[in-house]
């Protein structure tokens, strides 16, 4: 033994940050502005939270809640309960209280921390959830005077108040527990991720490197991602490592309070999914005053794959790198990444090569495994052309479902994505429909995604979902339901004609629905599964097959 | 468990540049211009390599050494070890006939890759190493006809000739040995340092982070620092693992050809001692022919502090970003790194202030503890005026040295490092003088580093040495060795003055000696040992002590 077998867990290097930048800032919006926060007093505050939990009996390997939006408590409970030892459970505020009472109850969580705006959410649980010991209630700007009918509340602040700043961490193996994260399973209960010190060590370093996401000291971080959604896509534990400046959006999600929050706070990188992308990209196109995004240098957007002409106005208008990356909760989540210049011979590309670019899911990591398979695990050729199953393993790769393994999920090591794809010659990875989100007509495949990013790049056009609707001859058919902007002349025909564009006559959807909204998931993604049974309970018929 | 356990060993990586970009290369200097080879025949070849080790009886954990300048077949024998799991013993070609017999002896190396230049080196040595069951000769243009009395020597394209192309690296464990290397010790027989597979996986990662060196696969790489010295600085790892373009310069090491170098192919990040960069320097400014280094934009500086005269003329001059590194072979060795702008209160920051970041040997690499201690090993304060012992720790450091542990180096898990520094209030480390580097005089301490920095920065000079010399009265006066332009005007006088500028007249050397040249030690360095055994031997008195 030559080298020091030091154990890689998150206490080592979460704490950086507040060393050598103990004056960057956690801005944190709020109703009326924001709330400024140094990481000196980040760090400060998140060793009384860990000696307040241990008070309260809380021990290595215990499972703590958070119901929160990304704010700066909600880093504070990240960095206390790596430092100590616990592990968070960051719970999706979007689900339903059917699958909120079964993931809190499978992950027994013995104490979960509440923003106060979230109250009536957890409340109607409370009777159900006689293993959660305490609530400690995160009350923002606004939200001070908060009450709850839920047993053992107490104020965030409350709790903290006059616990030591210091902290030493316990020595944990770095196989210990970190987080756990379920997953909004499309069949059956959600199943939980759990995530270990030694996996999102290495995807920490892995995500800031230059050929990454790029992270810097430097960098202002707008984390739109929440931060219940896969440990944040691992931003929230870089930006600690580093001192990035953190601009957290908390509740304020509309379009305009994200750009504004941007312009103010000067970010110079964000991350989310493509419909926060499409939303801001409408705002900006609608407003009438100047936009001044002049820091935003790249975004990354993850959860599903940006249309191209999202990718191309985001550079061609902002000159802001779009960065497709795939992933996934059961990846921590970084699996592929696609930068507009990933390679040498992108240097001198040419302006569509690397728009392209951003378009594919792009390059896997290093130190993962990654390959396409047919049904009988055969690796499928390079090709561009052949579509398999995406397999994928490495040091932060799920191995099995929390109290749940799931063989079925996996083969030989590899996990067995659920995601389809092909490899190009170029080793970039590029997502295909999932099989359920594919239209089968006439025995012939039908992409819902590309009939979307086509359609969703017409002019006035911001949201679009394609799904199959049953038909007793071609088997299904697409319909497309879209969002059109207040001043749009869009209509059926216009639609249909742009689609012949590109598709064939017989790919192109046999009916659009003009609708308010489209509902998303709470990844934010566009919820087929919700636009199908809404559909259903519509009553809903093609038109050819109305009387 | 939650998350894979996939062991972190380096046939995990560092094969992923020849996927991602097979066509690029790496270019080695001959005599009369330069050979090209890409990543896939890189691979391929070092496969072959792998195979013919194999079959000469190399297991996991044998030891190969190489004698070798930087050049592709380097390159081969580092990943051909790697993958298979031998350990590459990268003995320093500059080391005297005794140190040689010792390492070797000491690592026991079965086979030794060496460079047909540099044969007569190791035939000095050909009876004393009966252990070395072969020799394989790597021959550049101009040395396929070499001979050797070396027993057993086989041509390196013979030796691979018919080799399969493809290797399965086999299943090792994280911990397995991966390199060797001996430190040149000051005292004693050299000590060796045993890296890791886990250890230097770590380091690649976290080299390529953009707050460390910034590589990417975009980068042409010219390692200049000896692959022979602390694994090429983790370079060679780290460009295997991103497909960055490699440019090596093998033994033609003059100023005029690495300039040449760099400019054919375009370099944009090169690495290497003080020295290089005094010398590249040196001949650009007297160079009357224009010199395109605009693709250049920083050079890693690492084995002892750049003069800030230095930082600043790069800057200045060619826009190249110096940045300064600290580590040594037992830290594998990257412990801190100074970039320019390494923080957001740098981002305005004035130039001076830019300049002054680089001249400090930066912040501490994620993962590492690192501090100051007094004799009793109590922790110094963060306040860059107290100088304390340089103690270091963590996943890429040494924990024992090879065969010969050296408790004595080691206090509580941390290694002595030898170095001195002080840590300031931002948190930046700056080595102070080694203790036997210090001129102690009337019981006050004269830093020579600093004289040096401060003479070299004189117009006309081109490097500088002071060292101590025993005085009755004083205990110790410096002396300065000076090496000027061919059309200096600088005199004693002169230099003296100059000093006077910014030290007290106690600490201006009592002497100033103008030489042809300073010795260097293996890795780069001034060589005050040899050179104050030249002045022994000569027989060197002060002026003041002269009959």
């Amino acid at each position: 033994m030559g080298m020091q077998h030091t154990p890689l867990t998150m206490s080592r290097i979460i704490n950086r940050g507040a060393v050598v930048q103990p004056d960057s800032e956690i801005v944190t919006a709020t109703g009326d502005g924001v709330r400024r926060q140094t990481y000196s007093s980040t760090v400060r505050r998140s060793n009384q939270l860990a000696h307040a939990l241990r008070r309260d009996g809380i021990a290595v390997g215990d499972r703590v809640g958070t119901f929160m939006w990304n704010g700066s408590r909600h880093v504070e409970a990240y960095c206390a309960t790596a430092n100590m030892g616990a592990v968070l459970h960051t719970v999706n505020i979007r689900l339903s209280p059917v699958d909120l009472e079964y993931i809190i109850g499978h992950a027994l969580d013995r104490l979960i921390i509440v923003d106060a705006d979230l109250l009536p959410l957890l409340e109607q649980l409370s009777d159900r959830l006689p293993f959660v010991e305490r609530y400690v209630i995160a009350a923002e700007p606004g939200f001070e005077n908060w009450e709850t009918s839920l047993p053992n509340a107490v104020d965030y602040e409350d709790f903290i108040s006059g616990m030591p700043e210091h902290f030493d961490p316990p020595a944990l193996e770095e196989s210990a527990a970190l987080g756990l994260c379920y997953t909004s399973g499309t069949t059956g209960n959600p199943k939980g991720v759990e995530y270990e010190h030694r996996a999102q060590y290495l995807h920490t370093l892995t995500i800031s490197m230059t050929d990454a996401m790029g992270l810097s000291a430097t960098d202002t971080l707008c984390g739109i991602v929440p931060m219940f959604h896969a440990m944040g896509w691992g931003l929230p534990w870089a930006a600690l490592m580093l001192g990035c400046k953190q601009v957290l959006p908390h509740r304020f999600m509309s379009p305009e309070r994200l750009v504004q929050l941007m312009v103010d706070e000067q970010v110079t990188l964000s991350a989310g999914v493509p419909t926060i992308w499409q939303g801001i990209k409408g705002f900006i196109d609608q407003s009438t005053d100047a936009v001044d995004l002049s820091r935003l240098t790249r975004v990354t957007c993850g959860g599903s794959a940006p249309p191209a002409s999202l990718v191309a106005w985001y550079w061609n208008e902002l000159h802001v790198e779009m960065i497709q990356g795939w992933g996934m909760t059961e990846t921590s989540p970084l699996g592929t990444l696609a930068r507009r210049v990933a390679k040498r011979s992108h240097i001198d590309g040419s302006p569509a090569q690397l728009i392209d670019n951003g378009c594919k899911a792009g390059l896997l990591m290093p130190g993962l495994e990654l390959d396409i398979f047919d049904e009988d695990f055969n690796r499928l050729p390079h090709d561009g052309e052949s579509v398999g199953e995406i397999l994928v393993r490495g040091p932060w790769i799920c191995s099995e479902y929390y109290k749940n393994p799931q063989p079925s999920k996996f083969h030989e090591n590899w996990l067995i994505t659920g995601d389809v794809g092909s490899i190009d010659e170029e080793e970039y990875l590029i997502i295909a429909d999932r099989s359920k989100d594919l239209v089968k007509s006439g025995g012939e495949w039908i992409s819902s995604v590309d009939l979307e990013n086509h359609i969703v790049a017409m002019d006035g056009v911001e949201q679009a979902c394609v799904v199959a609707q049953p038909h007793p001859r071609w088997d299904e058919r697409p319909v497309a339901l879209v969002v059109v902007g207040s001043e749009s002349e869009v209509d059926e025909e216009k639609l249909k004609n742009h689609c012949l564009l590109k598709f064939a006559k017989w790919q192109v959807p046999d009916d659009v629905l003009f609708v308010e909204s489209i509902p998303l998931t709470s990844t934010g993604k566009l919820d087929k599964k919700a636009v199908r049974a809404k559909l259903k309970e519509d009553g809903y018929v093609l038109p050819e097959l109305r009387n």
